[in-house]
């Protein structure tokens, strides 16, 4: 078959990560040129597979060569394949053509990630080259390639199905986190002020939110009792959930 | 780049059938020799997307052309990429030389279907060339091609997970379905039975499944009472499913 007439496959890693105040976004610099003027636009880190990678370990060099970051929950999302997707903007075009490529198609296939910024990643500092964490809130104002925005808005949404139907609130969280930080991740993340006695009140039907014998460290205000997440009594609950019990 | 050096993107389509008694697969053949002898294989309707179209509009028009199937349930799955799938088995490397590509790398991106067998479809007799519902159980046995085998088990992992947490059973039935037929699709899906008496008391405290003014007709039976799933109800009830409301 005539390869000029397929389109290309990249993989690009969409990573939301949370200090147990904010939700931020991982990005990366695309520069280009346009009407005699430069422009830094944003992105995913994001690159075409290699010929002799699978899908995953491609989603993790490319995470790690444009970012440094490694081993994070990483997920498969649905992939993107509009035919105008890279040709959305005049600035795009103006990329296309600088790397000589007007015509390309690329079909990305994105992948979901979660990370804790407290835990063990000093977040402001280790980052590779050109990647930058921006506050979930300030997207909207930033200029992002291609159809980088509609794969944000996808990968928004998913993690907040997931924190509806599981509990992918916990990727989000240290190991051992206060309710105080796990009321704040569903109110970041759904932009609601939840009632702390009720959810409290929530919290203590659940049985796999496990309270530690252990208090917080080295904090102003009085500290708070640790708990855990624990999937094993959460994936025993985890099959009755639609009513049948099967 | 070289385009010698990029896989390539076709579209597969996994449909589940539901007859209101059995759970069917839609399997296309793939003729190929090997050894001096001929074989028919069975794989998913599935082809290269073309450059000039969308995913959604490819895996349309690939499952239309290929079975004739057409305005039913469709979403994407997660793309299978790995570099060995098309060279699995003996078999697979003999089509990948029989269409002179023995190097050929192809990342598919499967799509899920669901349509209930007795509604609009007189399935055995409108399903295009080589096409044909298998039953379920009977896939075990069948000389799949390529990674269609893992594709077949995640897609049923999917299904099973979609009637765990949601109501994707409902776009096996017919739209006015007994209860008799409801407990049945869990039934065959899950491979388990279940007790009458505790399914009915269970269905009864779901607000959206409704109770028709309306029987089965035409059966040797006592009819039963029809029912109708109400996606309103349901949607207003989703938002609470992990505990917290947000």
């Amino acid at each position: 078959m005539d390869k000029n007439l397929v389109p290309n496959i990249s993989v690009d890693a969409v990573v939301f990560g949370f200090d147990t105040q904010h939700l931020n976004i991982l990005l990366v610099t695309r520069p280009v040129r346009y009407n005699n003027k430069d422009y830094v636009d944003w992105k995913f880190p994001g690159d075409l597979i290699r010929m002799e990678e699978d899908l995953d370990t491609s989603a993790k060099r490319i995470l790690y060569e444009q970012t440094g970051l490694q081993n994070i929950y990483l997920k498969q999302l649905k992939a993107f394949g509009d035919t105008d997707r890279l040709k959305r903007e005049p600035r795009d075009m103006a990329w296309l053509y600088s790397i000589d490529h007007p015509e390309e198609r690329v079909i990305t296939i994105p992948y979901f990630g979660l990370v804790n910024l407290t835990k063990d990643i000093d977040y402001k500092t280790t980052l590779k080259g050109n990647a930058r964490w921006f506050p979930v809130d300030e997207v909207p104002e930033l200029p992002l390639a291609f159809d980088h925005r509609d794969i944000f808005l996808f990968a928004l949404e998913m993690l907040q199905n997931g924190m509806r139907s599981g509990p992918l609130a916990f990727e989000l969280l240290p190991q051992k986190f206060t309710l105080g930080q796990l009321q704040r991740v569903y109110e970041v993340i759904f932009k609601k002020k939840l009632d702390k006695r009720n959810f409290r009140k929530k919290t203590a039907t659940l049985s796999y939110i496990v309270p530690l014998h252990e208090k917080e460290k080295g904090v102003a205000h009085r500290p708070a009792r640790l708990y855990m997440f624990s999937k094993d009594i959460y994936q025993k609950l985890h099959a009755h959930q639609f009513g049948f019990s099967v």
